[in-house]
């Protein structure tokens, strides 16, 4: 496969219903999404609650999409231990995986440096069977990997990509004007999917796109066809509904945004805890703000 | 078992050749400390290198381990997800394990309060079938699980007690103060083991007790007997040692201490690194003026 | 003057009447202080809002703080700028101060290291007309003193002490166990007061004095005629109370538990905000329940 | 005078010699950056070394830097103390300052929310005689101050901007939808001017700019151009040279290159210390391979 890595790709969040997974709820979500232009999917981003998914639920996961899906499937398969990420890796890319997203390691986090990174990344590319995106997520991690460490990275012909979740977008162009052409940088969050573009990254990983992959959409279109001005007020329109469905809510109200906007999203695994009905309504008020909603 | 935890525990190094576990050096390493009057072992604290460890191999190891020693043994069996971390620390308990060590989930870090540590220990601890302890050490999670928490944890009978990792020794002041007698705090290092003891910790996970159980146990017994001059004295003794091996040189110090004091150690498992030779010779100098070696 | 520095201080919290400076209430409060056992005073901490004083307040306090007691008074006078300093702490010496508490510089935080802090400890002690004590509060400055540098620093003639307010014990175990006995450690928080007095320390600057000198002195004298179990007692009745009055409500917090046991509080200075009713109430029964109060 | 802040503004670095202010050398700057089509120059900046500048050396600097230019003068004149901030500000705007900026109070950092943030900046903006700008710089300060604040404070008709110092364009993205178009947005550090300008900044006060004047400018330029590729080449340019100046060598190399530049730069004021020699040869390669230099 070629890296066609571009476009908007929405990070999957994992239906439940009384705690157990509900897969008809992730598929119906899916045909919905199969109608746009979007360019493929996320499995086990950090909204996706992978954490608490248990490695056969994953397994589940991606079947059951590869099933509905012709397009790019990304599978966050990182984990802190070498062993576990190349065999769950190698595992999703046989059910029908492309990519795989390994977020940065973290547990030992004052060793997680340059080196450790190198070591990391190139003993799980040099085992997997799938191009490797570098994960780099600080707010969750505590851990960021440097432009320095990314750059030499990128020389690994299995290392294929970045997608950076601060909203630092000097990263983004620091690291573009010295990888190879065929190493591209995603944008993590929608919050500067406009800047993030400009700095030349060439796509977006959106807990955004989950609610709203049109307005998503619109706007890397935008982007594209040198529309800056209105790029920037459509950009400026989603800021506030991301925060909502990220920093402010979290991965609960990602999802109770989704069931406002008639997806399939309800509760968040345990142990956290859906929306308060306070909240939900602070939500509905936003979302009405954004037009996101009539 | 009646809540018997008091005394030094050992949280076990990993033993790794070329990359992969070496049972036999394990087990050597236990032979040594079984001379003493440990009161048992934590296998899979932060310093096993648990985040590194398969499922399988946690399993191994546990029943190896159980073979050679009648002690207490706690396993480290806390995961973010609650459906893994239940079955993990249930195949534990089936091989020998007495309690389950459970780090605060941590990778929502922004959910991470009161009533989200509430739903998770409580729904693990109702259906594990052996007690649990509440594992805090926010210098790997970045997490801090308060006292009131704990306080409200420690009125459910399978929760049993905590290991704090924190130097803040003011937190076990007030969580002895309110907690049911049947609760134990436990130090989890030893920059504050005296300190830990005069605020009411009953014992230590310490990872200085793999390279200097004697100096541990003399420290608490020390105590015990009311000698506190004799004990202040030990403590500042320690201190530089334990610096050593814990935030100064990390794992890799720890287990490059054990081997020039004659345990097993080796180097930790990748993507960690051996402590370079100028380390090594800095290492040995720390140990020489502790008097920990001739 | 030999360094007597040991025993218990209040750092003298400024009441304002209309956000300016009521000298006539801090007179009440220091008339009051001056019946019990307490060393002396410190202008200018933290909780004395120094930070919003200006340097013709901070000499008024001086001067008439000096005319109302013989007791010993440290003036916290450290500001980023070396001249700014000396300049400071040599009026302030002239007014009546016997002790300069010079908090770490931290602006530049990155650049705050082991030879700055050299730097600027040494340059002041050597043009200063009084004995330095250093103060070390990473919470408000974000910046922490190495027990290596505070070892070197307490070589110097002019630098006779430190004021620790981290809760991190094993500081002071490392720091008394290296430095000549002149050299003195103070506890900097009264919820480390008894563990910090068993690590070595000699006595505590604690905002708790400013509302409970009796408590405060009374553990400070159990300690010294070795009655542990009751210190620790009295320890963990003070921990709730301390952290109202600092971590919880802040300096607002300390003034309004200075109001409702008698003395004067007041508001604290624009921009900070008084408690609202609601609080007062909170920490009304959080006195009450600690007997502080009948 | 109209709010007329856009385009390149270097905050200009303070010289000594002996630690004492070289008045001469910071005249010479100024010479040669007056023949450059900058918008002004920012006095008491952070690399300005504010925080080590006395009182009277603040005054001293403003009254000759005024008699050097007609260009734009904005004083960074913020202090914890509201009391000293309207005092240095009112006595800045005399000696021809035109412009305050003002950085958020922060030593009680967790007392830092909206509500202070509002007394602040309304309590000051409302007694001081030259327009204010909110100054937010957390990784000096550790504190942040959220769009909203920022939005409330739009509103009042002496607060005229933002210079904003993190690097996370969404954060202009918002303010710059929701505030009236007389308040002018400024990017803090030349790693993000371009995307920052995409996100409605009217230009930047760059540290950058005292040793790039002529890229900085021609940046901006191309911006307004529409030559987006070419702006981002040389955003891309800038951003090691930055990071040199600013995070990996902070004011000590900022002043380093300055002297290799042909500027005047010197050593920074203790208890800051100059570059190494080797630090230098590493900022000179940087230097040369940015093309700054031949």
């Amino acid at each position: 496969m070629s890296n066609n890595l571009s476009g908007i790709f929405p990070p999957l969040i994992t239906p439940f219903v009384d705690d157990e997974l509900a897969i008809d709820k992730l598929n119906r979500n899916i045909r919905k999404y199969e109608r746009r232009e979007l360019s493929g999917y996320v499995l086990f981003g950090s909204n996706g609650e992978s954490v608490f998914l248990t490695r056969d639920e994953k397994i589940q996961i991606i079947s059951t999409v590869r099933e509905h899906t012709k397009k790019i499937l990304i599978a966050g398969t990182g984990l802190d231990s070498i062993k576990d990420t190349i065999n769950l890796t190698n595992d999703a890319s046989e059910k029908g995986a492309d990519f795989a997203l390994l977020i940065t390691p973290s547990f030992f986090k004052s060793e997680m440096k340059h080196h450790t990174f190198l070591n990391y990344y190139t003993k799980v590319a040099e085992r997997v069977m799938i191009p490797v995106i570098i994960y780099n997520v600080p707010k969750f991690t505590n851990v960021n990997i440097e432009p320095e460490t990314i750059i030499e990275l990128a020389m690994h012909p299995n290392i294929v990509g970045l997608k950076d979740s601060t909203e630092n977008t000097s990263r983004i162009s620091e690291i573009v004007a010295t990888v190879p052409e065929s190493f591209k940088v995603i944008v993590g969050t929608a919050s500067v999917l406009y800047p993030g573009l400009t700095a030349g990254a060439v796509g977006g990983i959106l807990a955004l796109a989950n609610i709203a992959p049109d307005e998503c959409l619109q706007l890397y279109n935008l982007f594209l066809a040198g529309k800056n001005k209105e790029a920037l007020e459509l950009q400026n329109k989603m800021i506030p509904v991301n925060r909502a469905v990220t920093s402010k809510y979290g991965v609960a109200g990602l999802k109770a945004a989704m069931d406002i906007l008639g997806y399939d999203g309800g509760s968040p695994r345990m142990p956290l805890e859906p929306l308060s009905e306070a909240q939900v309504i602070q939500l509905k008020i936003i979302l009405k703000t954004a037009l996101l909603q009539e």
